[in-house]
């Protein structure tokens, strides 16, 4: 039953049981803008949402490893590079969905690459011939552009867009 | 059920029935390093975990809310303090419980404060003063340490305390 704990000021799910409460709360994406010599990796997703179109390896944060653990883990799993994690390039948030994203910048230690299983293709991008009409979400643009700035790490949080807005109405 | 969902590479909370798969996260925890003039804003604990000793205003980040609005929010409930969110201290990584703490920088816009519902005090102390032997969790004297060193942010992980770890075991 949805209900306000005592002490809180929220409703949460509660069991009238039990008294277990169920908190919900965001959830943390971690990536890495990789780059071996002067080209950027890049991932062509095999899985909805964005079929088809370009993105950093990023993906859900697990449970018992660090972001930095969990940036390496996604490299692999999305595109079979091993990269040295090192500073952060920034936090991009979406708070209408309940996310934070944590992009961190990361030299591969090597030109090996080929697709994970949520990968149609990986491929390394001359800055200029980033597929940039083709980028899977808008925090991938905004991880490449802060990655290559430098400085940071930049704190951006998103809006809706005015259309997904109006379809939530 | 716990089994690993097709395309996925670890186990989840699977319903048998209708499919629907319970995914478990890191949390993120919101908090702030809040002062006026020359000092620093600390709320000593009226709950459990370390009841009674010092901390900064920190908390799990609710839905809907950027980590700001959520670091803001907290030191409101904790510390009946405005605020205005800086830049990061950092990100201080609990990996084995799973929490991902989120720290800012944070100027108050008054030298007003008051305990609230979780807090059995709230003071200002100068550098020098703060109860350094009575703070709630390694996380505040890192924090402490960071915004007072400057730079950054810095990205460190904690380790399990011997203790924690042998208990566990």
């Amino acid at each position: 039953m949805e209900r306000i704990p005592e002490g809180d000021n929220r409703a949460r799910l509660v069991c009238p049981d039990c008294g277990y409460i169920a908190y919900t709360n965001p959830k943390i994406v971690v990536g890495a803008v990789c780059w071996w010599e002067t080209a950027i990796l890049l991932c062509k997703r095999a899985i909805a949402p964005s079929l088809g179109l370009w993105t950093i390896p990023a993906g859900f944060m697990e449970l018992g490893e660090t972001t930095s653990e969990g940036a390496a883990r996604e490299v692999w799993e999305e595109a079979q590079a091993r990269v040295v994690i090192e500073d952060l390039v920034g936090i991009y948030e979406i708070p209408h969905i309940n996310q934070v994203h944590i992009i961190y910048r990361a030299p591969m230690t090597s030109a090996e690459f080929a697709p994970g299983l949520e990968s149609e293709a990986v491929d390394l991008f001359a800055w200029e011939d980033i597929p940039w009409d083709q980028l899977a979400f808008p925090s991938i643009r905004w991880s490449l552009e802060r990655f290559r700035a430098g400085g940071g790490p930049h704190v951006h949080a998103a809006t809706p867009k005015p259309l997904a807005r109006s379809a939530v109405r």
